[in-house]
């Protein structure tokens, strides 16, 4: 069969890697510099909000765990079932790597995609402001900065859809296992 | 066997459908009056700040989505599994309802999580406030407004644990249909 998971998950993982490491410099190394008056000058960067400088480490960190899962991959193929062994036996002491996969994946996706969604939701309140709140707009001031935050946190949600795809893939090489039939009993052979 | 995954399900959803109901009646019913000056009066209500009136709509229909999904397992227990049916044939077409569970868990489990994470983004900008952007803190004049809303998204936290652990039993239910052996190939009976 050409279609083959294994390669779909190190492609999904490449991906995503990739893109949260550039999430991650685009957000870090955007600054930009406006004078107000003509000696005073005022910088804009990621640190101003403190959703950004958590939104770099958290993909910073699931960057590497994304590149640690594609390097297991490659050197173990077997475990990432490119040619599907039979199961070990219906001993459920077995399942702990596809459960610990299923459930890091989890929490990787879902801290991923939190922490985008909150550096959005910052950023858009820079770009909207508040009258009520009196909280006045930034981007019309920064506008270079706001747009290649922006663009980061389109990558960030273009890494987030991989990462729930590979979330999909371990739910998928896990539950397999089971029975259709019986309630949490491995399949018999 | 005592533990049964349609009781499970059915509880789950229950939980969350009531979290999400008491979510959304703790933030949409939030308001606080304060005298500024003896004879202004200005009214904190949930729609100062943009994140919240969304989480509100989304809270309604998302606990609106779980409470016909209950409603499906009440009246048709065999669409849930109670008693584990065996399965019509190998014939994919019988996937469509186990799939479409499955899809609609989680985009709903995705739209909760984001909408309570960027609800508690603005909210904590209005508890922490931004001297480097000059964003004045709001919450030490609406206290007991802020520690409703903070309440609230603690209710949407534990909701969305809960559609989290809905969306595993759909993915459990859906992929032990496949085979473990063979891939994306039903399970032969």
């Amino acid at each position: 069969m050409g279609f083959c998971m294994a390669k779909a998950e190190a492609l999904m993982r490449a991906i995503s890697c990739s893109l949260l490491v550039l999430t991650a410099c685009l957000v870090a190394l955007d600054s930009q510099t406006k004078y107000i008056v003509f000696t005073y000058a005022r910088k804009a960067t990621y640190k101003d909000l403190n959703s950004l400088p958590v939104l770099v480490y958290i993909d910073a960190v699931a960057a590497a765990y994304n590149f640690f899962q594609l390097g297991k991959c490659t050197i173990q193929p077997c475990r990432c079932r490119n040619k599907l062994e039979p199961l070990p036996s219906s001993d459920q002491r077995f399942l702990y790597l596809p459960w610990l996969c299923f459930l890091l994946d989890q929490v990787a996706v879902y801290i991923v995609f939190g922490a985008t969604v909150g550096a959005m939701q910052g950023s858009m309140l820079a770009v909207t402001g508040s009258k009520v709140l009196q909280w006045m707009k930034l981007c019309n001031r920064y506008k270079r900065f706001c747009m290649q935050i922006g663009g980061a946190l389109l990558c960030g949600y273009v890494a987030s859809i991989a990462m729930v795809v590979l979330s999909f893939i371990s739910a998928y090489n896990l539950f397999r296992l089971y029975s259709p039939t019986k309630i949490m009993q491995l399949k018999s052979k």
